[in-house]
């Protein structure tokens, strides 16, 4: 297994110890033998400590929510979500007034999102560390980013609807909000620089 | 200062030390005057490392090129997105296979991307811990995610052409690229939710 993945013994052992992987067939007193599904569930840690950078803790809610077959998919979403969020910042005034604009803003939309969606809070801060910094955020900058947003987001649902299994449908969920997050922003900077480059680079022809 | 802004005294003294700050008016032997431009620095300090997850040395390089007036706006993004890029995973079949792929669908889109940018390795790795867990991205995936960060960063540019003084073009680059990508993470997952909200729970009316 530590083979096919390169992983590290030690930290294969370390996830079976927390649970994280399920324990192999045992073959003789010390040894045992893994299929596909265990190389495939350690990849899936894998993305989740390197490219979420999430702890041992977080990443057993999440499998634990994945694994549970009564679990429905709306729910593993936010599983999901409260994991890979940020712990709430201290309350200070400016953030409980970003709080009210975002709820405010988010009902005018008519965004169907429940009052602790901790996606929220990760809003409101941003909101109030831009109102702290003297760069007020315009109201149209809100919008052009919620189109934004809403166009991933449908399309990924739509995506995820027509997926056939459940168990396809929970690691789509998981995998797909950590690491097309990772594409959506690795593509806002490639698109920042080509933008760049088109008005502020004088040396390009 | 330290009441001002809520940051503790041995924080600033730190950042003192590390000429992240620069040192005050002394007033006595044991004192110093700080006005708003402290403040401000000290806020941009707190973003850096509380949003954006920097380490000292890293927001230091941030804040040179921030600080030197004969480095071009351009250049200025650069920094930044080299600063928060994490580092490059270790080099595998995978991986050099995607970052062929990302390069070779990069010129067919035309974006002019410098071929050095760390957004292309942190686009490569994602693509290629998807192809790992067996989630091969469909071609149009990548346009629909290139398309949306596309037009957010179109009205990036747009707004910080339009921006009066460097000093405000330098900061509004690098609190943008932090604070705003924060927003687009948020407003991606309350769209992720408002759509599983319609498609998947029945609870709802």
């Amino acid at each position: 297994l530590s083979h096919a993945s390169d992983v590290s013994v030690p930290t294969i052992k370390y996830y079976l110890r927390e649970g994280l992987l399920p324990a192999g067939e045992p073959t003789a007193a010390n040894q045992a033998r893994y299929d596909e599904t265990h190389l495939h569930r350690l990849r899936l840690i894998r993305v989740l400590r390197t490219v979420a950078d999430l702890p041992i803790a977080t990443i057993g809610q999440i499998l634990a929510a994945v694994d549970d077959q009564e679990q429905p998919l709306h729910h593993v979403l936010g599983v999901a979500h409260a994991a890979l969020n940020p712990p709430p910042a201290p309350e200070d005034q400016l953030l409980i007034e970003a709080q009210r604009e975002v709820d405010a803003w988010l009902g005018q939309l008519g965004w169907r999102v429940s009052a602790q969606a901790p996606a929220r809070g990760a809003l409101a801060h941003a909101l109030a560390s831009l109102r702290q910094l003297g760069r007020e955020h315009s109201p149209q900058a809100l919008d052009i980013y919620a189109e934004a947003a809403d166009r991933v987001a449908a399309w990924e649902l739509d995506r995820l609807a027509a997926t056939d299994t459940r168990e396809e449908q929970v690691e789509n969920v998981v995998v797909g909000t950590v690491l097309y997050e990772a594409v959506l922003t690795a593509l806002r900077r490639l698109a920042q620089e080509h933008h760049s480059t088109m008005r502020f680079d004088r040396k390009q022809p």
